[in-house]
């Protein structure tokens, strides 16, 4: 197809598909003239997914080209990639000092979960108890069970659906907008249950407007 | 205490509570000569949640500010203010067609979660099932009960902790903070815990690392 009928599929302007082709994020098309290029199927999933990543996620578009550079990697292992991609998720800001992670490990090991020392992960989530605690909140493995719970609930089911029977491209596909759109799944239902319980426990006005 | 002294004990530099007392989100401080004002431990705790909401839910200044009038205002109740903080967190894109919104309702009215008509959150969930549905996922009310769940739990245990029976200020303040903090809370833990059952599933050679 021509780059004007694989924009409109995609739901993207052309020159939108342009800029992802200056940017190396969309690999270029098959040439057909000096001036027009033929697209394949290929390239449609491509912006799809740059898309969900884009829009659903709001990643920046650094942060999506490392992403396509592990799902297009045949050698990563799925696991590895599925790591690339909880970074990309986590927007972990590298460097942060040592020190910061502590609550993060304490947590960790009272939870009985492996999560490697050199995670960035650890620097991610001790950001989040270190504001907790700062608000006066508790950071122990008791008093947030209830999300380490939940969290661990939809783990399980995405880690256990990642396919292995599939092609490489497919199955990373699958892992870079699994670990993205069921992330931002989950943060919209949990606003969506908030909003549906605050109108149980204060009653209904917000209903009516 | 100083403008340096405040600064110091919020982790942030003087350049930066200057920028939120120009910005309106910080109150000025008590006038005690021209050029020195004192401020009192609200400013401090007033720091402390701009910095929760600004590093580590990375919202915009002036979406803080939309939250921080909404603390403020003496008469809104507090179900409101969690309304507005959800928005915020939402990072909701109001205005977008209302065709989008149908999967939405159609996976709500499943659910049986009453969620106003008019609230922002249908569209912001309609853009993550609608990605889903791109990228050949199913959204209905089954296949998606495991994030449903695990979502529905964690905020019955936040609505049920919004505090009814302390000042308004401290009370609001619990409001913001937890929504935005907990919910920062739940994403993190879930890649920790992807992680700890990508170990199980696949080996532990990311631990070795």
């Amino acid at each position: 197809m021509r780059i004007s009928e694989l924009a409109e599929q995609a739901g993207l302007s052309v020159a939108t598909v342009k800029f992802y082709l200056r940017e190396g994020l969309l690999p270029a098309g098959e040439p057909v003239s000096k001036t027009q290029s033929n697209y394949a199927e290929s390239h449609l999933q491509r912006l799809r997914l740059i898309r969900a990543l884009r829009e659903v996620a709001d990643l920046p578009v650094a942060t999506i080209a490392t992403v396509l550079l592990a799902v297009d990697d045949e050698r990563l292992p799925l696991v590895e990639l599925l790591g690339v991609t909880q970074t990309a998720v986590a927007r972990l800001r590298l460097g942060s000092p040592a020190t910061d992670a502590a609550s993060a490990g304490d947590l960790l090991a009272e939870l009985g979960w492996p999560v490697a020392a050199c995670s960035p992960l650890r620097g991610s989530l001790a950001r989040v108890l270190n504001a907790l605690s700062e608000q006066g909140n508790p950071v122990d493995a008791t008093s947030l069970r209830p999300w380490a719970d939940a969290a661990w609930q939809v783990a399980e089911v995405e880690v256990g659906h990642i396919p292995l029977d599939i092609p490489r491209a497919a199955a990373a596909h699958a892992v870079a907008t699994g670990t993205v759109l069921y992330g931002e799944l989950l943060s919209q239902l949990r606003l969506a249950a908030q909003e549906a319980l605050s109108h149980r426990r204060f009653g209904g006005s917000r209903l009516d407007q």
